[in-house]
């Protein structure tokens, strides 16, 4: 059994070999950058996205599903959106034998798709707000080096789009959208900053953007998502309006809400160690794996008590799994160790006699668990390992963060930098140019540090406008 | 409120409006089939997706998905598959703005896509069945005049790919796939019937192939599925052989399960009336609708016994929506009945103060509920609907066969034919003439009427190796 690489140390190799050896992707298929979800990778996903719907859908949000091709005209109708994605869409040029009279492009993200169809949707202002979301695969020709779940030509994409009477209703559902994200984000046991985009690296098309950034070591960033303030920049182009109660047109204003496949990169990246993969309960394909140890002599066998656990977990409602696979014990902990299954449990001879079970957890610790109380044990058990697997990331996603002075400091950085910044272009792209990678932006959650409120812009040094803004490296 | 077209008389149309009429569908997007999936029809796809990978998972299946586009080398390898399909694939052909060195395949179905794959996967005899299913939209260039969940370009689609150890497990896995399907069709109460297509009519690249069909009025029938067996025809190809117990190398035989969003259009075909929609509520976004009918007087209002009722209801896990709009009841009676709602209830003023509610379901089944029963009440109410709807859709079913004895008489038909088959082509073909449609081939289902063996072919009128078979046109 090979080594992990360390994680500190490789950290590209290491997510590498983990999110193979665990089995959650395989990417031999013969595109580069389009990967196959083995089973194991896609019930994580599916249990990752029944989250998402379960969060967004208490928001008064409605699943949709639209085309997966868009005509090239519409594609071309917002200007900024259309130069923003030109050079990453796949074009489909043919049909059958023949060439198409349009080409259509392969989504790389839906505005274009669904917003000619809004506009036949809004008549009124009875039919705002509309809420609608669609988990989809998207597409982009990336020329980067393709990762899997981090950068990949095929994404797996969550995508909210809304329409609202104006500009601040439109905030008040930003402001949703943020709080369903930290419901997620405490699922996933994934501690995060909500960061507002300087104006020159927001989305194409956006008014402002709001991205979600996780650190994952020596000062990089993982950005897993954003919301949109788009304003009337595509109900103007798409005409999508509707008549307001004292009868007139009026253009909506709209939101969008991005999230990706990047999620459960960034769940193996942050709880991951070098035993392999860690997976909160919520993610995880089977939250409890049992192993029978089979031993000889006389009393009720552990397969026996191994499979009334299997069954009575799985009528409470757990995802379990009975591995009666014939490998010695030590290579089945091994194996979902590296899988990252939460909870494991361990029934030898001496267990089955005493109507007990060895739970261990993921995170190392260990328990006896008695028959009599097993669903009501696992389910604490389960509980006290998320809540420990989110304490030791947010105490890791502390340790991240460093306040920093100077341009100079800047420059041999390996946080993420919490700096004063007085909101002008100029003075942002002196941060970029220092820390070899982007002004994240302005924090729209807490600060990850207790702090007082910065004194002086840390290029210019002026203390008008001055807020604290956040600098790293993007993964 | 305008009337829908009669079904018996002008099916295609009655079919068109009642989809548009319930809203399970907008196809009005801009490229000509590729419809929207509309929040009420991605719910009932939901739930219908819902049945199928519970029925699929029960059978030892798991779910994994695939990439969507495919290297034109791939593509090709499998020589019949291949001259299937050439005629009604997408190319991709550019990336960003270059040309793609190899072009890519929208996948039209997933064989050439998982089979490289498989043949990585599948090392050893211990390594099989694997028997793996995905949920995903395939693409066909159709030429075909397209029609809302029955003829579309972008198709939502369930596909399960196997590999067995020979011909007789995958004979097995055949037989497995079909009674799966049997439990499926229950859940949605489609009676259908499997058939054994003619050599002629198979998948391309299969050995033999197994269909349902639904005969949907006046001779006219619907395939919403397939089973086929492989053999070892792909095997090859791909090179997907593992090693067996005695050491030596052998090729995999395979299996493949198809179903699409055919089926919700089966299901509004069979179930739906002259009043819209009828869904099964196994499928039904709502299984339930709660309307109060507002009025003035003293005593409880009925709008606080309707939401007592939702609440009560929806913890019960029932799917159930309040429909508290200011419109006049019938109206909304009427549309809800256009969609194809299960149950209504009404809470009146009268029903408040008795602490009931009326009960309506869509076939105009009518019973007052008393809110101490509720939810056990609602519950056999629901499956009384769902028997009664299966019940109905039966004796149609039974309705649409009739068992023909010559050709001439087969020319006049409005019947899906049972009819006497020698299984030569050349009778055959002479049925397809006569019927100006398809010889749908052998039943491998019990046959909807009570018949002895046929004595002759309907076509040579030998008596040697003659069975019954089934003749219609696909609608």
């Amino acid at each position: 059994m090979p080594e992990l690489p360390d994680k500190k140390a490789a950290f590209i190799d290491w997510y590498l070999a983990v999110v193979d050896a665990a089995n959650l992707t395989d990417k031999r298929y013969g595109v580069k950058g389009m990967n196959v979800w083995t089973p194991y990778g896609f019930l994580a996903r599916r249990h990752l996205d029944e989250v998402l719907v379960r969060e967004i859908e208490v928001t008064g949000s409605s699943p949709v599903e639209f085309p997966a091709l868009i005509p090239a005209n519409e594609f071309a109708k917002e200007k900024e959106h259309i130069k923003g994605f030109d050079a990453q869409v796949y074009w489909v040029t043919k049909g059958g034998l023949s060439e198409l009279d349009i080409p259509l492009v392969l989504r790389p993200t839906s505005e274009t798709a669904m917003y000619p169809i809004f506009a036949l949707w809004v008549r009124s202002h009875r039919d705002l707000p509309l809420n609608v979301y669609q988990i989809v695969n998207t597409f982009r020709y990336e020329t980067k080096t393709t990762r899997p779940f981090l950068r990949v030509r095929e994404i797996h994409f969550f995508e909210e789009h809304t329409c609202q009477v104006d500009e601040a209703a439109a905030d008040r559902r930003v402001r949703s959208n943020l709080e369903a994200f930290g419901r997620m984000a405490k699922a996933f046991a994934l501690p995060y900053v909500a960061v507002r985009r300087p104006d020159w690296d927001k989305f194409p098309g956006a008014a402002y953007s709001v991205a979600f950034d996780i650190p994952v070591g020596a000062g990089r960033t993982l950005q897993i998502g954003s919301v949109h303030h788009y304003r009337e920049n595509f109900s103007g182009p798409y005409g999508i309006r509707y008549e307001d109660a004292e009868g007139a047109q009026r253009l909506v204003h709209q939101t969008t809400f991005g999230l990706s496949e990047r999620l459960l990169g960034a769940i193996v990246a942050v709880h991951g160690d070098q035993k392999g993969a860690v997976l909160p309960s919520s993610v995880a394909p089977y939250e409890v794996v049992i192993v029978p140890i089979p031993s000889t002599g006389a009393g009720p066998g552990p397969e026996t008590t191994a499979s009334e656990i299997v069954e009575r977990l799985r009528t409470h409602g757990r995802r379990v799994h009975l591995d009666a696979g014939d490998e010695r014990p030590g290579a089945k902990y091994y194996r979902w160790e590296l899988q990252g299954v939460p909870v494991r449990l361990e029934v030898g001879r001496r267990e089955a006699a005493a109507r007990t079970a060895t739970a261990v957890d993921r995170l190392g610790r260990k328990q006896t668990v008695a028959l009599g109380t097993l669903e009501r044990d696992v389910d604490t058990f389960l509980q006290e390992f998320d809540r420990a697997l989110y304490d030791r990331a947010l105490a890791a996603f502390r340790d991240e963060f460093q306040v920093v002075r100077s341009l100079d400091e800047l420059k041999a950085f390996s946080h993420v930098g919490i700096l004063g910044w007085c909101g002008s272009e100029e003075c942002g792209h002196a941060v970029e140019t220092a820390v070899e990678g982007g002004l994240l932006g302005t924090p729209e959650s807490e600060l990850p540090l207790e702090l007082d409120a910065p004194s002086a812009c840390i290029s210019c040094g002026s203390s008008t406008g001055v807020r604290w803004a956040l600098a790293g490296r993007s993964l």
